[in-house]
């Protein structure tokens, strides 16, 4: 598989200049074929845990309706990158293929992809959120104190983001890096989805931005509780609200602010 | 037009809570349609400079070799988001048909959409950068130290990118803004291209991070000189280096990283 990152000789300026090495996070072409014959469309990432991002991206585009509709994920390496080959049930793939030949290639997987119609609250496909889980604010505090020690990549890189799952009382249970913030997402729901770790109730942590995008993703796989380091765009929290969905966002250790569904939240 | 950002109530969580009012900047569906027939995408962004958007768009997608070939742009207001119509000369829309019915449908426009090919060095379709300009550490610093004045919308925002042009001595003299990195280099390379200010030589300043697919947007519009205010990928320090880009990035106020093509920079 080819390195995460690599280190580079690079210059400091001032006075005077200096010279030293840096680590700087690589993004790989990933191209998503289906059942070996449909050519899906490429993707930049960081090459790890492929398998993940193939299941929570199926899931969060909603090309197969739950993981078992998914058969086998296999990663291929090729000259100018990787190939991650999904086999999907055969309706599954009749009603990809019936989409249309889009070979949509995006420097990551945002969640309208795959639909020429313009997005709205409607194209979501998931109902309104039920209520629960609830946390208490001490659990998010402690989830975002404890974040960045999880965040292994980062810590060599300072570049890249990460999605966290953390159970009700704060403690991370599972994070998924990418230089991408979609694909560290889809990474995250793809592992929850096939269950390498057991992670139960509790809410995501998102290093990023919290976009329209982002929270279609959450939605699609029923995600009640958002915790943002980055803003929200204000689609996004529409979106949030509209579906009843909790998000505290502009979320750092020193203060967090609550966007929507505060009745998630005991103090 | 829509409105770029929206006041909302939200609230600080601490002891005790305290609610208060936050600008949250929006994100707008834009459906991009070609000489009225051809439906190429829809991207989400900021909804302003939008004709310049998609002049740097046609550009940097090399839909157009020159903006001489783009007769006019018409941005229509619509229930659902905002469509804009661009129309490009015969030759240019036949080779855009025959690249196949590709809708695709991304949060912004990143260079490699439009082709199911894996992207390499050699997709970029434009020669090796000649020598020159020159500029001197000096002025890359005097423009670092002016960019957050030209921020208009992040100014009441905290969450928007920028692309911006400065001449040789480090002056400011146009700015772009936008929620999507991509789109606000587009808009600027957009914004030069149709002239409206005076440019000339000078470098390309970046709020954001400095991936694959903005060197090739860069380079496909001959910036010789980049200054990134986030890291670069490894991909996109190796593409500048093959092209013979200079690429200063983690440009802050207190300090800078040269990455490649040091013989554009005097102290």
């Amino acid at each position: 598989m080819p390195s995460l990152f690599h280190r580079l000789r690079v210059t400091s300026l001032g006075q005077p200049d200096r010279a030293f090495d840096l680590n700087v996070a690589d993004e790989v072409p990933v191209r998503l074929i289906f059942n070996g014959i449909f050519s899906y469309g490429v993707m930049m990432m960081t090459p790890e845990d492929l398998e993940d991002f193939a299941v929570g991206y199926c899931l969060t585009e909603q090309i197969v309706g739950t993981s078992a509709q998914i058969r086998s994920v296999v990663v291929v390496e090729t000259d100018d990158g990787l190939t991650v080959d999904v086999s999907i049930a055969g309706d599954a793939l009749t009603s990809l293929i019936r989409r249309g030949p889009r070979t949509q290639t995006g420097h990551s997987s945002c969640g309208i992809c795959g639909s020429d119609a313009v997005p709205s609250c409607d194209a979501i496909g998931v109902p309104v959120l039920g209520p629960g889980p609830v946390v208490s604010t001490e659990a998010v505090q402690l989830a975002l104190n404890a974040l960045g020690e999880w965040q292994t990549l980062n810590a060599a890189t300072r570049m890249v983001h990460a999605a966290a799952w953390a159970d009700r009382d704060g403690r991370i249970l599972m994070i998924r890096e990418d230089v991408g913030r979609h694909n560290a997402l889809d990474k995250l729901i793809g592992a929850r989805a096939r269950g390498a770790e057991e992670t139960g109730e509790g809410f995501c942590l998102l290093t990023s931005r919290y976009s329209f995008e982002m929270a279609l993703k959450t939605l699609r796989s029923g995600i009640a509780i958002v915790v943002a380091v980055s803003a929200p765009t204000y689609r996004a929290c529409r979106l949030a609200e509209t579906m009843k969905q909790t998000l505290i966002a502009i979320a750092r250790r020193d203060g967090q602010v609550l966007f929507c569904g505060g009745e998630r939240l005991v103090q």
